[in-house]
Parts: structure tokens; C-alpha cells; sequence
């Protein structure tokens, strides 16, 4: 499934997307159970599919994700009083997962990225945060505050953690994976780097647009091998593939889980390849009006634009 | 008031302490809406103060403030067929704010410290993140898992905000802090140092002790000029005071909701004072079954015991 989370009249929703067509999933779940002749179809529903709380969708496990099948094909081929199946022009589409409880962001993990950086290849993994104030749609434009002029890029694949995970092998990994999506890891450079945390930097509002869907990891089986593409106002600056990670999707699992608890609806950005606006001769930032388009191998396209937005103390 | 998180025959409440006593405000507040005849009593307390969720109780600001302070009057002066108030050593004592939606750690935040890990005054405050799985009560032991041998202590006097914040000023910042408490910032010191970014010696599951309340700024109405005081098993470690912050809780404030939209539930732990175990002559770190107790001036102490636990890959 491409699972989403969209906003119709104003109302926010857990979807999937099929082709064109946008599955209101809670809906869609509630007109199967009454046709089945549940008197608790609503609290049924509310059980498993949650009408707009992707992370509570995700708790649900192996069983949500059946239901919520068996909710497309339902919505799919049978007439409804109540709209369970809207275009996706009709809807605007939001980040899949609006709020991590956590969002684990790798640094240097691509191998020309560290070199373009002038570091080293880590032994472990460099692991920092960003929070869910971040998070916005692929239809949302990128706020740029008036904070800095540094306004970078990073092309991000990532993975959202689908099963309480703890001391999980990398065998087992991607048992513990609902799916993928993309995330541009926004950087204010310069504040970035005026501290030796980068956290300050890449904690500003609006700065992870994600999506445009989770694709889910029965059908993304496989996260090595993705081609990554980055490109402002259609020229390339960001290309690599997933298979160049240091640390692959399954050795992070392991490597997290054996630090914390990983829950549902958490995300975690793998790292960004080569071909940062900083690292470029001279340093090319971001400016008012730029598209910054990403494309992964089976998961889509991010496109967002950069738009000004003024800042005053209250 | 002294607002706590307690669980009593295994469920979560939110509740108030007045000297041994413990108030369920919930439970409370729904008594006090019964005597005077509201027949929506339940569906109003649910929504000013919900049972069991802080930061759901913070999101209704003052008017949930003023609710809770009617509902422990009328708690502590009325009789009731349901127990609405108990005597500390009945409940448990968890976390007042078990579930932080974001925790901002500041480093190099008290002159000694920064000092004697032989750094400099830094210009802009640095901050980094835990995530809430860190997240344990006053009387829970910190889980010390044999991830690494150099477990350390860092007491910090932590403010919760009550009110969002965004591009708040330093003079109006107060207005934004629902109140203070206790968090010791556990912290894997070789994890934390393994790489260039400290996250991940300070995720570990259960490093950020809290408690034991959440005082309310309206009674603690200024955060400087606390003394801040651990201990190792009676011996002192870190002492210093509130004033000797480089950056007060104001400036925090404003530099962090000039980056980021703060919301209540969010906790800021502000930093840790000198005399951190690794920067002993020779570093010396905790162990199992040792005592380890911060007290702040006008909050309380807080004190955990350090206990193994095993760890195995599933």
C-alpha cells in the first residue's frame, strides 16, 4: 500500500493512495463492517484504522494493515452513500506521519557525502534529532525564516518503524519496518554549525517535508538498490542510491533498538548523499521561489517550494 | 501547586501533592462538577483535565490551572464516596510529564562545567535532544545495561513550557513556563563520545529520571537563585545554583522559539552544573545499587538507584 495522510474540507485523514484515487481508510473500513452487519462498526474502526492518527494506524500492527486492504478493495468496488474514494486532486496531501514520536536523523552515510564534507567514515553511525514541529506535506512550501541566509537541502531516504522494536537483529530488521518515505532534511547552515551540535540547525519549523506516502515494506521489499535524485528548479544536485549507504536500513534497526525503544510512527532519515548547497564551490544556498524536488526509486517524488516568511517577536 | 503523574491499583493519573497528600484532579474535579448538579460532568473534567495525559492537561492553560486548584479545595474539604485523595505512600510516583513531546537538552550551561570538560563560554546556547523512552519516575531505578561500562549522573533543573511558544521575547518568556522540575540526564559517557554527536549516549531507555513534581511557576516564580545539589551515595558531586546559568530560562525561551514553535508538555533541561563523574581524577562512574539524589531549592529531590538489567538481541 501507499499509505497517506490527507486533509479533505478541512478534515484530516489516513488514506491510501491508488493510482489517482485517494482511500479514506477509516471510512472505508466502517462502510465494510456495516455491510457486514457490525452494530460496532464505528468503535471497531476507531480500534484499528484510526480516522486521522497515522501513529495509532501503525500500533495496530499486521492486523491494521490487513483490515486496511480489505477496506481499498472494499471501497474499490462498492457503491457508497458516504464518499469513501476521493481524486487526488479533490484532497490535499499531507506528510504520511504528521507526528513521530521520534524522528532519528544519520549523518554521513553516504560515502561521497562524508568525502565532499572532508570526514571521515565513522565506525558508528552519527545520529542526531530533528522533532515533529518539522514535519510538513508535499504540498506545503518549505518556510524560510529570516533567521539565515544558509537554507540547504538533503535528499532523504527513510524508514518508519512499524512494531515496538528493541534489541532487534539485522536479521530481523525489517520485520519492524511498516515502510518508506522520503524527507528533505532542511539545514539552516550556518546556525548548524555555530554550535558543535547540529541540532539547533535542523530543528526549525517546516524543515522535514516528507512524502509524498509511505510505501509499505510488503511491497518496497527491498531498501538497498533505490536510486536517490535531488534537483533545484530541475537542475541535479543530490544523486547517489540507497545500496551506497554505510549503514543500511536493517544494521540501523540493529543499532538503534539496541540503544532505545523504537515505537510505531517513528522515522528515521538514513542520510543524505553528495551534492549539499554548502559543499558546492562556491556554497549555493536556497533562495525565495526555488523547487527542490526529490525522487526515490519506488517511493515517488517531494517536490516543495521555498517561500520567504517574516518573523517577529511576540 | 505541585503537580504530579501517580498510578494507584495500576492506572495513570494525573494528580496534585499537598504535603503527604496525593489529589487524583481528575477524579476531583468531576466530584466538585457533580455536587453542583452538572450533568456533563465527566465529558467537562475529561476536557480541562483529562485522567491520565499532562500534556493534555497543560494544552488548557490557565483555565486547567484554575480548575485543578478548585478541585484539590474541594477535594481536601468534602467528602466523597470515590477516593479523590490518598496518602503519598499509597501511590506510585512516576514522571510529571511522562510523555514530553520534545526534550531539549542544553549543554555548557554552568561556567564550572563548561570549564572543567575544558571548553569555553559558548556564544550560542548548545542544545541537543533526548527522545521520551529516556523518560522515568522517582521511584524507578535507572536501568544500567551492559552496553558500556562509563554510566554517568548530570543534575539539571528542567522547565516544561505550558502555553505554545513561538518568537516569544525574553520579558514575556515566564508566561510560556507552566512550571519546573527535576530531570538527571543520564548519559553513556563512551556513547556519547564515540562520535561527533552526543545523541546517542543520552537515548538510552530510561536516562532522564524526572520528578518528583512539576512545581508551578506561579509558586516558584523565579528560577534563579537555586541551589542545585547531587549525590552519589551521600557523597557530593555537583553543586551550584541556578544563577550561574549562562543562559537563564528566558533566554531559552526566546533562542528556542525563535528556531522552533515550543508546545506545552515540552521539557528544557537546562544544564548540568561541575562535578560530573568523568571529569573526576579519575573519572569515576556509577554502579549498581548506587544512590543517586539531586535536590533543587523550592522543587524537591529527586532519587533513583542505579540497577543492572540484562540485555539480549531478539
Amino acid at each position: 500500500m501507499k499509505l497517506i495522510t490527507f486533509t479533505q474540507n478541512g478534515v484530516q485523514r489516513i488514506g491510501a493512495l491508488e493510482g489517482t484515487k485517494v482511500i479514506d481508510l477509516h471510512t472505508a473500513f466502517v462502510a465494510k463492517l456495516r455491510s457486514e452487519g457490525k452494530l460496532r462498526a464505528s468503535q471497531i474502526a476507531d480500534a484499528y484504522i484510526p480516522a486521522t492518527d497515522m501513529n495509532g494506524f501503525l500500533q495496530g500492527g499486521e492486523e491494521s494493515m490487513e483490515f486496511a486492504k480489505q477496506a481499498i478493495e472494499f471501497a474499490l468496488n462498492n457503491e457508497s452513500a458516504i464518499s469513501l474514494v476521493f481524486e487526488k486532486n479533490e484532497v490535499k496531501l499531507e506528510a504520511p506521519v504528521p507526528a513521530p514520536g521520534k524522528m532519528i536523523c544519520v549523518g554521513h552515510n553516504y560515502r561521497e557525502h562524508i568525502l565532499e564534507m572532508k570526514r571521515e567514515i565513522p565506525e558508528y553511525p552519527v545520529v542526531f534529532a530533528k522533532f515533529a514541529n518539522t514535519v510538513i506535506g508535499p504540498e506545503d512550501d518549505i518556510p524560510f525564516y529570516p533567521i539565515s541566509k544558509d537554507l540547504d537541502y538533503e535528499a532523504e531516504f527513510a524508514f518508519v518503524i512499524g512494531k515496538r522494536a528493541r534489541n532487534v537483529s539485522q536479521a530481523d530488521a525489517l520485520d519492524y519496518v511498516a515502510g518508506y518515505t522520503i524527507v528533505n532534511d532542511v539545514t539552516y547552515r550556518d546556525i548548524q554549525r555555530r554550535t558543535i551540535q547540529w541540532m539547533q540547525g535542523k530543528s526549525v519549523d517546516g524543515t522535514a517535508p516528507m512524502g509524498p506516502c509511505l510505501i509499505t515494506s510488503d511491497e518496497l521489499t527491498n531498501p538497498s538498490g533505490l536510486e536517490i535524485v535531488l534537483t533545484v528548479n530541475g537542475e541535479e544536485r543530490q544523486r547517489s542510491n540507497t545500496r551506497n549507504l554505510v549503514f543500511s536500513v536493517q544494521y540501523l534497526v540493529e543499532f538503534l533498538s539496541n540503544l532505545m525503544t523504537l515505537e510505531p510512527g517513528d522515522v528515521i532519515l538514513t542520510g543524505t548523499p553528495g551534492g549539499v548547497g554548502v559543499a558546492m564551490n562556491p556554497p549555493v544556498f536556497l533562495k525565495d521561489g526555488d523547487t527542490v524536488r526529490i525522487e526515490v526509486d519506488g517511493v515517488g517524488a517531494l517536490e516543495n517550494k521555498v517561500k520567504e516568511v517574516s518573523q517577529v517577536l511576540v
